[in-house]
C-alpha cells in the first residue's frame, strides 16, 4: 500500500472524502474517537483509505496494514465499525523501541457516502461543523447514524434514522465542542456517541501572479491553510502552474471583496509587485476584519504607500497598522523564493495561532544579527 | 517551455549540470554576470535549459522565451556567449507595471560539458569553489575559457587554454570572492573576466526514519540545504519514500561520525524517537563543531537525557548547550507534520544565517501567547 500521503494536512483528507462522495472512488474514512495514554494523534484525527492508497494518518505509522485490512472489509460490507487497538502491540514498530507507537486508540471506520456531504460542504464553505456519530447503541442498526451541528446558523441537522434521544443530552456538549474544534466520545448509558468538532481551515489569500507566488501557495497549503490566489494580471499563466485545488480569482483591486470573503480567518499576502494595485488592495483590506496583511516589498515602498493613502485622506488607526506586516515574513535571512515563502508562511502560522515566533528552546541570549552568509 | 521548476534552489540547478555532464542531457547553463539597476537576481544566479525544460531562474520571469532562443543556438553551436538585456523592455511583462522586470543584466550562456566537472564535484563534496570565466578577450578563442580556485587546498586549477595573464591580477579577488560567496565581473583592459564565488550549500542531517522526517527533508531541500538522513532503524522504508537525491545513511549512533562529516556547515535534527539512540547521538554531536542540534521531543525528555549524560560523566559546557535546541523549532503553534517541519526548517535557516527569528516588521508590542486555536 502506498502511504506517500501520510503527512498531508487535513484539507487533503477531506478533499478525498469529497471526491469519494462525488463517485471518484470507494473510500473508507477512519477517525480516532478515543485515546488512552499518550498516542501520537488525538480524537478527531482522520485518514482515508482509497483503493490501494491512503491519505493522512491516525497513528505514528503503527499497525497501518491492520487498518487497511479492516478498511477493506468495511468497503465491502458498507457497515461502520469501531475497533480498539493497543498500539504498543505493533510488532512491526517502524520507529524501534520508540515513543511513536504508544497508547490505546479506538478507531471508527466508515464507508464514505452521500451522508458525509454536510461535513465536506461545511468544510469547503469555510464553516465549522459538529459531527455527531453513534458508535454503539442497544439497537445495533443505529450504529453509524450521524447528525450535524451548523454553528453559523445554530442549527442541528438530522434525519429520521438518527436516534434523537441520544442528541438531547448532548446539545450543549456539541455546541461547545464545535466552537473549540474539540472531539470526544460520550457514554450515555445505552448509547456511545462521538462528537467531532471539525474546524474549517483558515484561509490564505495570495494576491499576485508572479512565479514567487507559487512557493507561498505550496507551503501555505502544506501548513493546513485553504489557499487561493487573486490575480489582477497574468491570471492564465498562474492558473496553468497551480494545482486545481487552488482557486485563482481574476479580478481588480476595486472588485476583490466581491470575489473573496475577507473574514477573521483569512490571512492575506499582497505580492502583485504593482505599486498601485498593492496600494488599492491594502486600502480595501483595511476595511475588513482580516487579522493579517503581509505586504511584500521594501519598507520604503510601504511607507510611500502609507503616504499615498494619507494623500487620499485614508489614515490608518494603530489597530489597523498592527495588522499590516512589512517587510513581510520572519527574520530568517535568505532571499530565494522558497526561503521567502518559508518566512512568510511561518509568520502567518504564528499570527494565526497567536504565538510570538521566537525559538521554542530557551536561549541564554539572542543570536546577534550579523550579515547573512 | 515548461518552467515549473522556476523556484527551485540552486542545488537543483547544479544537480542538473551534473546530469548534463554525465550525458543525460544536452544543456545550457545561464549565469548572471553583471547587473545594472535593481534586478531581481544578482551576479552568480543560475538557470539551466535542458531540452524543453528549464530549472531555476535568472530574472523575475522576464524575457524567458528570449533566453530559450539563445540557449538553443548555444546548444547547437557549443560556443559560449554573453548577451545584454534591458529587462524593462519585456513587452510580455508578466507582472504588469511591476517592479519585477527592471534593470539591465548581462547573461553568460555556456554549453555544459566536462569542463564544468570541477564545479559540480566541489559543490557535491561540500567545498566552496571559485569559478573564473573569460567573457571577452582580444583573442576571441579565449572566450569561455575557465579556471577554478579550490580554497580548501588554496589551489588554482587551470588548463593550457586558460590565458594566465588574466588570472594573475585577479588572484586576490578570486580568493576573496570565493571566501564570501560573491560574484563580480572584472574589466582588465584587454579582457573581461567573471569571478563566481560558488558556496557549497549548508547540510541538513535528519536523524530518524519515521514518517515525520519526510516533511523536514522536503522543506529543508526547498530551503536550499543539501539534506541527508541517518537511519538507525527502518532504513529501507524511508529510503523507499524519499527521492534519490537524498542520501540515507544506515548506521548506529556509535558509528555515525564515520558516515557523516559533521562540520561547521552541518545542521542536525535528532528525531529517532528512541531515547537511547537520541541520547547517544547528542553525545556524539557535542564533540563536533556543528552549530545546531535540534532535539525533537518534550523538554522533560531532553532534561532526562542531560541527566543520563551526567550520570556517564558527560557534562556539557554552556557553549555546547547553546548549540542544542529543545523543544526544537520556532514557536509557531500547530502540531501537524508539515507545521512542525516548517517550524524546524525556519529555525535552522535563521540559525544558519545568524538571525534572531522574530517578525521583520516592527511590532508595537509582542503578540501575547495564547492557547492555540
Amino acid at each position: 500500500m502506498t502511504s506517500k500521503d501520510w503527512a498531508v494536512p487535513e484539507t487533503e483528507v477531506l478533499d478525498g472524502v469529497r471526491e469519494a462522495i462525488d463517485g471518484a472512488s470507494e473510500s473508507v474514512l477512519v477517525t480516532v474517537v478515543r485515546v488512552e495514554g499518550s498516542a501520537y494523534r488525538r480524537p478527531g484525527a482522520k485518514m482515508l483509505f482509497t483503493g490501494d492508497e491512503s491519505v493522512g494518518h491516525v497513528t505514528a505509522g503503527c499497525l497501518e496494514s491492520e487498518f487497511e485490512r479492516v478498511a477493506s472489509e468495511v468497503r465491502t460490507s458498507g457497515k461502520p465499525r469501531v475497533e480498539r487497538y493497543d498500539l504498543s502491540a505493533d510488532g512491526d514498530d517502524v520507529w524501534g523501541l520508540g515513543i511513536g507507537c504508544n497508547g490505546v486508540v479506538d478507531l471508527l471506520f466508515e464507508f464514505v457516502d452521500e451522508s458525509h456531504r454536510p461535513l465536506v460542504d461545511a468544510y469547503e464553505s469555510g464553516d465549522d461543523v459538529g459531527v455527531v456519530t453513534v458508535l454503539d447503541a442497544a439497537d445495533e442498526s443505529a450504529v453509524g447514524a450521524r447528525a450535524y451541528y451548523h454553528p453559523e446558523r445554530e442549527e442541528f441537522e438530522t434525519d429520521d434514522s438518527y436516534p434523537s434521544e441520544t442528541l438531547r443530552p448532548l446539545r450543549d456538549a456539541v455546541v461547545e465542542s464545535t466552537r473549540h474544534g474539540q472531539s470526544e466520545t460520550f457514554e450515555l448509558g445505552e448509547a456511545t456517541v462521538f462528537v467531532d468538532g471539525v474546524s474549517a481551515p483558515p484561509n490564505l489569500v495570495v494576491v499576485g501572479s508572479g512565479h514567487d507566488v507559487d512557493p507561498v501557495v505550496e507551503l501555505g497549503a502544506k501548513a493546513g491553510f485553504r489557499v487561493s490566489v487573486v490575480a489582477y494580471r497574468g491570471a492564465s499563466s498562474i492558473t496553468d502552474r497551480l494545482p486545481e485545488s487552488v482557486t485563482v480569482h481574476t479580478t481588480s483591486p476595486g472588485a476583490v471583496r466581491e470575489a473573496v470573503d475577507f473574514d477573521r480567518e483569512t490571512y492575506v499576502v499582497v505580492a502583485s509587485h504593482n505599486f498601485v494595485d498593492d496600494r488599492l488592495t491594502v486600502e480595501t483590506l483595511v476595511g475588513t476584519p482580516v487579522p493579517y496583511v503581509g505586504v511584500m516589498g521594501p519598507k520604503k515602498r510601504y511607507e510611500q504607500m502609507l503616504d499615498a493613502l494619507e494623500d487620499e485622506g485614508v489614515r490608518l488607526e494603530p489597530s489597523e497598522r498592527e495588522r499590516l506586516y512589512t517587510p513581510v515574513g520572519l527574520n530568517l535571512g535568505g532571499g530565494s523564493p522558497y526561503q521567502i515563502a518559508l518566512s512568510i508562511v511561518s509568520e502567518v502560522l504564528a499570527v494565526r495561532n497567536g504565538r510570538e515566533p521566537g525559538h521554542l528552546a530557551e536561549r541564554a541570549e539572542p543570536i546577534h544579527d550579523r550579515v547573512e552568509l
